[in-house]
């Protein structure tokens, strides 16, 4: 009820705050029989790490996970597994002179206004750090998807005004802005730095590719696969927007292009162009999956900013501390976990309904 | 698990068929004591029947809603709402003829390899005949809402390239596009009775204003308002994408422009411009909470379109039929409902926490 | 939330009041491609039904069963079915002269407290009129079972302190009483006419027997078989009690009693005697699942009574009316009904962690 | 679904195994600013903590909790808590010589269908180790319910056929087998040391009693209170029955016994005798809730016993290790944490319907 539960039959659970003793995660429902180590979560939360390069946030952590449940003999159980992070770099004293101020653009507010108190450690249990335990989670999904064919990949899209203009997997993880196109990645980071200089912060669109997805996921009513990797996509922070296949594109077309053509290949039925997205009716058609994400520019930036505080008087306010100038590489590994929990838990109600 | 119930503590549960005998809904979870009667149902679902205009299908529907239980001297008892509406203009042998063909944009294909067999009648299930119970369900939640001061508009914005360029609410109902902008409007009418004269159909967008809704609605981790409200309107058909705010946009804007100014207006806490779309952090912050929707063109055209059968044959098909050559008017009070919905259940979930 | 829903793949909701329009429940997660007519909904609603006996009540009710939706071609699709059953002999008037008064030994005072409204026409939602809806769904999830060689049976195993001496399937339903011993049946019929010329009523055990059970059904923590056995049995009304296999006789025995031993039989792994009635650390073994409930006697007597009023007046009260003397033959298709939903439901889960 | 969460507002969710690194417990749903330390969680854990006396295993563990997340400044913060207790005296390698048997009377078996996995270290998940993590939650659900005035004493009524005759809550502590009768503990734990000695085991009954629940409680259909308190505390291990109130005795009663009387006393509603045990219809009705468990003896025992193993051989077994001759003494804190979560789920469900 109160939210911190995401997935039906592959569900995960997280506790922990930015500037707390730990982060952690249980996942229920996660198949027995499966070989799991820590360095499988390991390599995720690496990849998501904060001053992992001169374009992100320098806090430093190391993100170690430790396991606590759910292996025997290094194969899960089929019983809970639970992961903890612990804090190492916690600096809660940043905070103190903001604690009474409400910072533009983030939860500050708000979630006074929720619970009637408010941690305001680096926004406590709104802060993005609570993504960690998502990726520990959905390294586990990822694995498993894996396993069976499915692969889902994530990357920086655009940065501003600036473009991918081609989609070459290869280079995703060999530039710190994490884009499919390396001419455009030099582009993003100059662009990057130079908002960073400017105590500014930048947005961007991340795309992610889910490739593999057998045709039969995903619901026809309020469970549409669309619908559920919306929620848990909408459910990262920093986002605005999201679209599948044709997206906002969509709307000034006509039926007759947009249905596109559908045919036999080999075993297969497809349907060119791919303008659904991979997910026609909520449920999955077998084509990649192709989403969108609005990411907006980082709510913390440096510069002085006009605000109010807790007793309700005008003040300003400049946030300086260790943030990430564009959080979009670092929204990549968050939105791949995200989408592996989603599509994993697809794939595991299918197995009661028509196994695949 | 099978995706026929949305909300936790308002719950709905719907069931149905578009050529079946009857659709309906049972709300779970509906607070005590609430004044109901037919009419405040029959109202929504008459803004959203087939045949009200020359631009919507023409298969006649009253939609005539019936009052199964949960109420007792015209007062809910805080036991379930049952609602069921009987189909009166079901014709299932017009689709007896593409009973072994999958339409292109349709859920036909994924259906069927979801659940191992296919109701050919009009898409079964899967039609968007089954909002009907959805618009059903939203009367009751926009009542309780009104009650509290808490109103949701939705409205087409755009249709193909022609997009509304004021937003008067007065004449939202007075066009039969459902457009805030007469003007607009006429030419709107005037382009989706060309592309059906051509025997296409085309997109459009719809936004949703909240207006009203207090500060502190929502969770800040899985169950953001966002990630909720994205959930509940990606599962109506036909959309492939949705924003918040300031959308896409917010992809290439700084952080200064982005986050906006916070001051005191009043006892309330303002933030402008309002780029979050009124929710910071996943939590309502009291602005208007604003939303699009991209909806792409009607899958069903008369055109001639390349396909394939249920034996792997490469097939044409003309899609003749009742079918709306532009869906927006028509999501319109669908959207409400959803949004009403999500809206309502986040409202009563605050009643534990911290209750307004 | 409101708890009008049971089960999470196998998913029940019921709406409907004893006196109102009419009573019903949609089932969610009906496994699809299941052959299914509404005789086989029809046969249990009329082992249910009242006035089927001189010693149930008079009220006539055909409960005829009409299925909206969920059904293609006589085939479950994997929809929602939804059920219907409306009300022909509703005589709220009877209720008139007690709408303020609360009955000893009902829910009439505490419904109150809950809703803060009350429907008093027998009970509203808080009639075991409510149980129809129960036995409609339990009818589908019996013939699933039925054919996967899962039989459940019910019986009345006591009344007052007349109990049945031995146990005979074959004419449980031969007598109106459903009593596994004829000569029982017999007395037990003679002592219910007994309390009924006394205008009282009287208790009794129904037991059930779960025969065909594989193991591996339940789970280790939470959702232990028997806990969730239990909750679905004592949500029937009237029950104070459940045991199973050993029961309350287990806390007079000693371990190396009550353990039993376990031996090979065939390919079966078997443990004797049954004292733990087929579910050892809450996941079923393969024997017979085996639970008895405690019904208390029936509230609504005809003799006077002492009680209160809405105005905290202490007034006297004497119940004509058409109530059932002993509720206990007829508890015994809802206690099948809702031991099948629950076998059902965990057997539709274990397909997914280790199919059977 | 996999069944480690329980609870719908105040939801906790478990992890961890009897000779695994750790156990724990997450809840989410806690009301914020609630005044909580780790000392509270203590005081209950020590009451639950092996090794307590001489008439409970020897194994020793300290079962020290530490405070993962959801706290600042003292006070609970509406995010969740997480919880965890290391494992500091496992010693996995005293099972591996009965790693191949399966143990009479324990979810050895079981679970290996189950899950077609087994971790064979004290049961792993299945060990009652596992309810550490639910006296720790139901520690903060007893704080939260104590200040507003809900006390839930539980104590153990009968050991063998060795029964309280008086109920003193003051002596329940005192004794080493919490029963509220001295003369009956001393003859209690004289029989247990006899069974100890002879290598066997012996059963018991514990009675729980809540005093202070507010009418209104629970749900009339299928969330009865009682149905609900039945789930939780039949999901503790080695009960193989439950009773409110009456119980078993109800069926040899009449309606006009049963019922009792309705008379106000000072502003309160009151029903004696209490048969229903303060619960009518499925919601609490002000009295004293009254519950009693029946407690198999403990399936561990050092007889030598009948068995077989993972090969379908015929083997016995002789369990030698740290097993508690009779489990009640240690079940009572497990059973008030159970008693607790549920009621204070229904007191916070109760706050969105009908405020008390």
């Amino acid at each position: 009820m109160a939210g911190n539960s995401f997935g039906k039959i592959f569900k995960i659970t997280t506790f922990g705050e930015s500037h707390g003793i730990a982060l952690g995660v249980i996942i229920d429902g996660v198949p027995p029989n499966i070989e799991l180590t820590a360095s499988d979560i390991q390599f995720e939360l690496d990849r998501r790490k904060p001053g992992q390069s001169k374009i992100t946030t320098k806090r430093q952590e190391s993100d170690k996970v430790e396991i606590l449940s759910g292996i025997f003999e290094n194969k899960t159980t089929g019983t809970p597994l639970a992961f903890v992070i612990y804090n190492k770099d916690q600096k809660p004293e940043d905070y103190s002179k903001i604690k009474d101020i409400f910072r533009p653009g983030h939860a500050d507010y708000t979630f006074l206004k929720k619970f009637g108190i408010r941690d305001f450690r680096g926004g406590g249990r709104a802060s993005g750090r609570e993504t960690v335990a998502r990726v520990a989670a959905g390294a586990v999904a990822k694995k498993i998807l894996r396993d069976k064919g499915i692969n889902i990949v994530a990357y920086t899209l655009s940065v501003g005004d600036i473009k991918a203009k081609k989609i070459d997997f290869t280079v995703i993880e060999k530039n710190i802005v994490r884009s499919p196109d390396l001419d455009a990645a030099e582009k993003m980071i100059k662009k990057i730095e130079e908002v960073k200089a400017q105590k500014d912060s930048i947005g961007g669109v991340v795309e992610t590719i889910i490739h593999g997805c057998p045709p039969g996921l995903g619901d026809p009513v309020f469970d549409k696969l669309d619908a559920c990797l919306s929620h848990a996509l909408m459910s990262i922070g920093s986002i605005k927007g999201i679209e599948f296949g044709s997206g906002f594109k969509c709307t000034e077309m006509l039926g007759s292009e947009h249905n596109g053509k559908m045919y036999i290949d080999g075993n297969k039925v497809k349907t060119v162009p791919n303008h659904t997205g991979g997910i026609a009716g909520g449920i999955s058609n077998g084509e990649d999956i192709v989403i969108r994400l609005a990411i907006k520019p980082t709510a913390s930036i440096g510069q002085q900013q006009q605000t109010v505080d807790v007793n309700s008087k005008s003040v300003t306010i400049e946030i300086d501390g260790r943030h990430d100038p564009c959080i979009c590489p670092r929204v990549v590994p968050v939105a791949e976990a995200m989408v592996a929990i989603t599509i994993l838990d697809a794939l595991l109600i299918q197995q009661i309904i028509n196994p695949i």
